[in-house]
């Protein structure tokens, strides 16, 4: 049986959740008040269907049930976990919790609060030590950040259980040790943002230019290492003791106009909407929220690097290769054609054209021929001892079109495997169809020489026993054909 | 004769300069009293070949030449542009302004500095119009940011002159209208460490914590939209007044400990310390740093997306969009084989074997196939109007490994152009050196129905004078071949 969430809000944070627990293979119920509800999740749900499971480079669970209603109590019936989303008033969340806690009084509620503590939260409740701050960052169904807050009210095993929910639904639970006012990342948000407001305000520059100082520069950064990192390299060879004391004397400077806040004056609220208007009035937010999470997929998709890479992705990139590793493969049937991928088509993938890019096409099956070469033992433990399979020739059919989101699935049959050759045959399917063929030679090297050199023992055994097998199969239709012969 | 840059000052930041200058095709003069300099120098340079020239996908012009030595005054003679990079004194920097005028009283000078103003950099120069602030970002020959400060004393020519100069070289020269302490990027910088160092003296988070709040979460929303647009999004269809009506009463919540700065003790400095080298002490700086680059090529080259997508790229990529067509693309010799790619190999282009990945022959290919198809005629302005060849069959040959920052040529040679297909077979060479060929056949089809449908006429007519030339050439050895055939 699927496992249960219900989300509470289903405004842009709860939806996001919502769709993040569906494709992770949840079952969710929704309760929202506002008749646009459904529409308002499906489309965050659309949005997110298109750039989750694309991230993961095997295939996610099958999506669950979505349910979106009014009622609070047949949404959280049942439900082992539910996702508080509700505006930021304190006595709406406390009626809020007093409900979920009638009627699911074994669930954990998680609070996606940036503003009150959860000790806060937890005031006169029925189960205090069952409700806690899970605080995400908008898109929550690409960011993998979620603060997790516990008060002294949750026990160890409270704190262990939502560890264990958002590690699997493939996100990073950052563990708040202390509760203090807005966690640990608003604190920066807030002081950035506070900073940002005078700088408008005295003219110094406007929101666009604001937005290029940060996403040309170290936002750049940012994305892949953070603030000590990236300053423990400023530091050189001399390292961080030796940054800080050269920077120290810095702090002391007045560069923050922080010890105040701006008024928030109906001009000034006018000069940076105008201002907004002039730098991305000609997207509509639909439109931006699409660019955003093309954007978020290749940046992240970049840190993880070349799926089959036994080296470990970095930042938010190791999150993702960590749970596929959790998610796992099939154990592989060796008597036909085996399956070698099954994933989704990432966003980054399609080009201008609308499709999945010819390159992509490769890059598929070369992660299948990968696939293939662990199957057979050249997994990254054989290639650290100094052998590899290199490909020489590939001929590749593309027979039909994939977009984004669509799940492909490879099949590879061996057509050969006699001394340094290895002779690979992919099928790539979408929803049964036939959609590309590939043909491989594979020639085993010396990563020492780079020169052909026969493959260890276990290998050589372990492909000939898929070629006993696979040398009774059909020789599959295009195979040794080469480009532009007659069919 | 090429254009010649000093640096004053071989520190990172000044390498750094001298890198994205001598990348850029300018020669470079390097002053430095350090005997250190020319192996700190060379040591930034080489991961600069490695990470810069691969973010375009045009070739860049041929390197300058480097000279690294202690003669301030033989550095400038004959720079049209002086880089100063020295530490943050203004007493020294005055003697250096001094001493830089006296050698090139023409030249401009650019200073690095993030804690002076223009205004008090000018303070009794001999030419103060011809001294501005020009503040990059580490590392400064990957991210574009370089903020340009003049003060009232820069006339509008100087200013005007200093920007041509960093966009020539691919930078996004930020006009910071009203000289402030900090310019504009490194106030949010100082905000955001002093935040920083009060969660860390609170025993609230550790670097690697924060690190992780940055990296996971807003990080990655900065590196590609900047402040004001990740909230536009926020604030929904509503928009921008929304959500500053909606989130402006939070500016008065205590959330920032910024009223006061955390005093540097021993004891501050050596946690810090301690915590850095837990988070990032398994890596040197050496190693640190080609991380850093190979994720910022990564997350730059995403952002940029498919080289042929008349679309424009985002943020970051979309600047270095904007250089490869400043750069340019040489004009077509249609006589014989077509020059139809040249290029570095992006870092994140190679593998865990060390060099270039299968797939990516695959899109250096396509890459070319698109510059073929804007050559015939079908370009963005045709693919507009409902047509466009896609790829039906590709057939490729690997004979040698390419590596990272190894610069490629393409050349292509129509095998056939009758009715919908177009057969082409392209030659990737490094250094002279065949590396892979690639056999391609395309089908034009209409956009509309996804069917054959046959090219245009000013397309077709293209196609013809193309073959009209390429059918006398010889067929080359390899073409027609299918994989596994004997030799």
């Amino acid at each position: 049986m699927r496992r249960k969430a219900a989300v509470v809000g289903g405004g842009v944070i709860g939806a996001g959740w919502a769709a993040r627990f569906l494709l992770m293979g949840w079952d969710v119920a929704v309760a929202d008040p506002d008749p646009e509800a459904p529409r308002k999740v499906g489309e965050v749900l659309a949005n997110a269907r298109a750039a989750l499971p694309g991230l993961h480079d095997v295939a996610l669970p099958d999506e669950g049930r979505l349910s979106v209603g009014t009622s609070l109590a047949e949404a959280v019936a049942g439900a082992e976990w539910v996702v508080e989303a509700v505006p930021e008033r304190l006595e709406l969340k406390h009626r809020v919790y007093a409900e979920i806690q009638r009627h699911a009084p074994r669930a954990l509620i998680g609070s996606s609060t940036s503003g009150f503590r959860p000790s806060e939260l937890q005031e006169n409740a029925a189960d205090p030590a069952r409700i806690l701050v899970t605080h995400p960052f908008n898109p929550v169904y690409l960011l993998p950040l979620a603060e997790l807050v516990p008060s002294p009210a949750n026990p160890p095993e409270v704190v262990e259980q939502a560890r264990a929910v958002l590690t699997g639904i493939g996100m990073h639970p950052l563990l708040v040790r202390k509760e203090i006012d807005a966690h640990i990342a608003d604190r920066f948000l807030e002081a950035v943002w506070r900073e940002a407001l005078w700088l408008v305000k005295d003219g110094v520059a406007t929101t666009e230019e604001i937005d290029d100082a940060i996403r040309y520069g170290f936002g750049l950064r940012w994305a892949q290492m953070g603030l000590f990192e990236t300053y423990r390299i400023a530091g050189g060879e001399a390292g961080m003791r030796h940054f800080i004391a050269q920077f120290g004397p810095c702090l002391k400077w007045p560069w923050t106009k922080l010890t105040d806040v701006p008024e928030l004056t109906d001009e000034l609220v006018e000069t940076i909407a105008a201002q907004s208007d002039a730098q991305s009035g000609a997207f509509t937010i639909r439109e931006l929220e699409r660019i955003r999470d093309r954007n978020l997929v290749g940046i992240l998709r970049s840190l993880k690097g070349y799926a089959a890479d036994p080296r470990d992705g970095w930042g938010a990139g190791r999150l993702l290769r960590e749970h596929d590793a959790r998610i796992g493969r099939p154990a592989p049937d060796l008597s036909g054609p085996i399956l070698t991928g099954a994933r989704a088509v990432p966003l980054d993938w399609t080009d201008y054209n609308g499709h999945m890019n010819e390159a992509r096409y490769l890059q598929a099956f070369g992660d299948a021929t990968d696939r293939f070469m662990e199957i057979v033992g050249c997994d990254a433990d054989y290639i650290a001892t100094g052998g590899s399979f290199f490909t020489a020739e590939t001929h590749i059919r593309h027979l039909g079109e994939v977009h984004a989101g669509e799940r492909i699935e490879i099949r590879t049959q061996l057509l050969g495997a006699e001394g340094k050759r290895m002779h690979l045959w992919h099928e790539m399917r979408a929803g049964g169809a036939l959609k590309a063929t590939g043909e491989h030679m594979l020639i085993h090297v010396s990563l020492a020489t780079r020169r052909p050199s026969p493959p260890g023992e276990t290998v050589a055994a372990r492909l000939a026993e898929v070629w006993a097998a696979h040398a009774r199969l059909p020789r599959p239709e295009g195979a040794g054909r080469a480009v532009g012969a007659p069919r």
